[in-house]
């Protein structure tokens, strides 16, 4: 067994986010807003050990499956099994947290090479196993979900072990094993000079597989580029056979098959490997903040920087409930809350809205980006907030879900979710899906904060991203969660918005996947898996149902 | 019948390239050159009128047809059989110079709406009528090809009457029907302030379903992007469904089923309308040349521009051959061809090879790109010949087709071809497939001259863009120009570049699709195609074979 397969990936809470030891204190300002806006709350139990989580008794697996893997790449322990049975959704959370999960998978399986994986592949289709590809399991929409369709028995396939870093440093472009966490890819490319740029929030512990699987968006993709566009070449390995694209940085040979990998959440096959394209590390970056009047004042400055082609990298603006929350929670009293103060005492306004902008690369790039952003910024009536909040924010990109740990632990219920439109319908949504999850709170009587930002922008549009916080109505918090979700989706189907922007799709959003893409474009995506994987056995009830 | 299905589309020359009356005159310098370097030839003859062009007697087709399309919209005479039944590649203007062809659609229908269309899919798709989709005609690689495959009867599918232009303006898109020709296109927006900025060699006659279709890429894709860049939705009617695309401006639901009909070549649906990004109309441009010390050197300064983010939307970098040829035609005595020989007299040089770069956009842009550029350029070694050039470049950017039609009168043939691949293997291409052209040549008797620019640069690599004039082999034309075409294919496919960076598969590349996408590649198109289109009536030998 190697040891890696065996314990380096139990580093994160079995139960939360992240760094196990790690679970930020709500101060007495955070606890004031809580009890002030949600009404008091009562605080949310969860087991004390990973072996107090019930679990289905697994199903035997046919010998052909270790085989295929080497008996030392099978892992059937309860707490692997755990590990492998939930994303880190809010609903996950929550059924962790009950101490009891439905469904589990039988064992993690962990190949070694492309080889052995492709075995496993094929084996499992005989058999009639189940395979849930396995990365960072980060998936906040039942992506890794344990379900086994028609099989009998399903097995998570976790790719920790393609560990792949291979740099062109001529073409700056890298291949990647899809195992690679975050900073395991960012960390081999910096110590060769070379940066991927992809910063979701689950950098940390999502994976290149994982990126690729579900198309993620990191927060400066307004600069670096979206995942999809980072990769170059792509390699997927189906029951059927392997399909691989060129490393050409275009081509016009018929449809783009790399661009329907992409996406593809294990459906269609897994992706050992994908090549991407690197810059050069960067030897400067600027993060600042700025505020501007108001939500649609700020939009029109971040369409005008996406029309004239000067986005700088990082760019996000908070509507201003989220600027309101976000302002009280970093402290009040710290510079950019006495900026702030002092801005909306001179502009006898009761709020505004902030904007985070972050520029990286060549020195002199990054001093002439900020220049031709800050101009706009200016010309739109934005305020200057210097770069003590930029930075601050730029910290703590990572904190969000530690933090939601701790408002589940006091008894919030907390969910966030995307989506994205054109600039011209943009507002449109925000006020309907704003508006469905406010209704749907208010009839569960739990009203609550409801906030989002504008980021990932484009020229022709950008994605909003909303959070909402309430109070948690205990024992019954699945079906609290799934009305103000399926509210949410609704209203974005009704206002002709994506479903997702680049959370993926994978239990929660198959239902809005006809919206999406119309009866014949799942037509087509069945076709594919039919094709590829005729046994049906790649990640079933994800992605097209 | 509207006047424009029956006339407006006989605005070209019937056996050769664009407007009818134009046909450059090759001057003493070129006609020297030719003998100089291929020999002398014997000039080719065609036919005096369309009527005089042998075709294959029309089969009766289904009323089912007309009554779906409106009787006023089937056109069944000869000229307009003639003029759907060939593309504009070498070849094609071979056979029909020749005064015979072997295929030709048996009528040519042009539905005025796609309601029509659709109506029309389905009446071939019931009675077995083979259907060739037809934008422009300007196919170079057989992609208008009128191959009916099992079916008796085949139509082509003109668009022309597709011509919806709707602007927003405020997300800077425009829903454009496929029938609209490039200056079409460009025309409408322009009036409403805005621009495409998609200049492909075909721009004057090939339409937007056309650039949908063939994931076409322009000569200022370096800066506004290819064209399946630019198409943020895409609709699809085929046979089996309707297929549509939300109009956001990403989605992360799934693979992206615009990239797969994108490409798609008439094989898998016609697409009857896309929605693209635009840009305003630019306020400024400046086109401009200079002149590198080497292709190496050339190719160093391109791929550091697009590493640093900072390439002209023009970018083109003439091979020795290509530069010596350019400015010899455009005349040797012009101020960039006394600026030329002033450069190679003070280094001492035989030759250097010209780059072409264009900005265009805001003034203010305008200046600061250029700059931007310029100090790569001279840091490359590379020394400003003057605007001259770069000017004459962008006034004769459409004429190299109508060269050839001069070229090919006077007994050469002459063809192009485009491939692409990463920095570090684009010598290595470069060599492989001048090589094999040169030896093909040589090996039937006929050497002659080859060059090659580099263009559509990205981060990772750039396109390589070949052309070739050779004596032709009177009544062996076909033959000669399939023994250069497959060497040179065989070459690109041997050093892993893409058969087709932008010229699309067609006929002539659906052989070598395997070896770009795999054959579980392939197996994943046959069975989309085969939901979408189980009748087999789209496109017969195309793309897939």
């Amino acid at each position: 067994m190697s040891d890696f397969a065996a314990g380096a990936r139990r580093d994160t809470k079995w139960w939360g986010w992240g760094e196990s030891g790690r679970l930020p204190h709500l101060d007495a300002t955070a606890l004031a807003l809580l009890r002030d806006e949600l009404g008091a709350l009562e605080p949310a139990g969860r087991p004390a050990r990973a072996e107090d989580v019930r679990l289905p008794p697994p199903e035997k697996l046919p010998a052909s499956i270790a085989d295929a893997a080497g008996p030392e790449h099978v892992l059937e322990g309860a707490e692997d099994r755990l590990r492998h049975a939930v994303g880190k959704g809010y609903a996950d959370l929550v059924r962790v947290r009950s101490g009891r999960l439905e469904h589990a998978p039988d064992a993690v399986v962990v190949p070694p090479d492309r080889r052995r994986l492709r075995m496993v592949l094929e084996a499992c289709a005989r058999d009639g196993v189940a395979v849930v590809p396995f990365g960072g399991g980060t998936s906040v929409v039942g992506g890794v979900e344990p379900l086994r369709g028609e099989h009998r028995a399903l097995i998570s396939l976790d790719l920790a072990l393609l560990q792949t870093v291979e740099l062109d440093r001529t073409s700056m472009t890298a291949r990647l094993g899809a195992g690679l966490r975050g900073p395991e890819a960012e960390g081999q490319l910096g110590t060769l000079g070379a940066t991927l740029g992809h910063y979701p929030q689950s950098f940390e512990y999502a994976t290149v597989g994982g990126f690729a699987a579900t198309r993620s968006a990191g927060q400066a993709s307004s600069g670096y580029g979206r995942f999809d566009e980072l990769v170059t070449a792509v390699e997927m390995v189906a029951p059927a056979g392997d399909l691989r694209t060129l490393e050409t940085p275009h081509t016009a040979a018929g449809p783009s098959l790399r661009e329907l990998v992409l996406g593809s959440e294990g459906v269609l096959g897994v992706i050992p490997e994908v090549t991407v394209r690197v810059r050069p590390s960067p030897e400067a970056e600027r993060y600042e903040a700025w505020i501007a009047e108001s939500w649609g004042a700020g939009a029109e400055i971040v369409r005008e920087l996406a029309q004239a082609e000067l986005l700088p990298d990082v760019i996000r603006l908070s509507d201003e409930e989220e600027t309101r929350i976000s302002l009280l929670l970093s402290g009040p009293t710290g510079p950019a809350g006495r900026l702030f103060d002092r801005y909306l005492g001179m502009r006898r306004r009761r709020s505004g809205c902030l904007i985070v902008i972050g520029v990286e690369g060549e020195r002199e790039a990054v001093a002439r980006r900020r220049t031709l952003a800050a101009r706009r910024l200016r010309a739109g009536g934005a305020v200057y907030l210097g770069q003590g909040a930029g930075r601050s924010w730029k910290r703590g990109r990572y904190d969000g879900p530690y933090l939601r740990d701790s408002l589940i632990d006091a008894g919030a219920m907390v969910e966030t979710l995307e989506t994205s439109h054109t600039w011209s319908r943009l507002r449109a949504l925000y006020d309907a899906v704003a508006g469905a999850i406010r209704d749907s709170l208010r009839e569960q009587g739990t009203p609550g904060i409801v906030f989002c930002h504008l980021s990932h922008a484009y020229g022709d549009g950008a994605s909003l991203y909303f959070t909402l916080l309430a109070r948690r109505r205990p024992g019954e918090e699945i079906d609290q969660w799934r009305r103000v979700k399926s509210a949410a989706c609704e209203a974005i189907v009704a206002e002709g918005g994506t479903i997702t922007h680049h959370h993926a799709v994978g239990r929660d959003h198959a239902p809005y996947m006809a919206a999406e893409v119309t009866e014949t474009g799942l037509e087509v995506l069945r076709a594919v898996k039919e094709r590829l994987d005729p046994a049906g056995i790649l990640n079933p009830g994800k992605l097209i149902g």
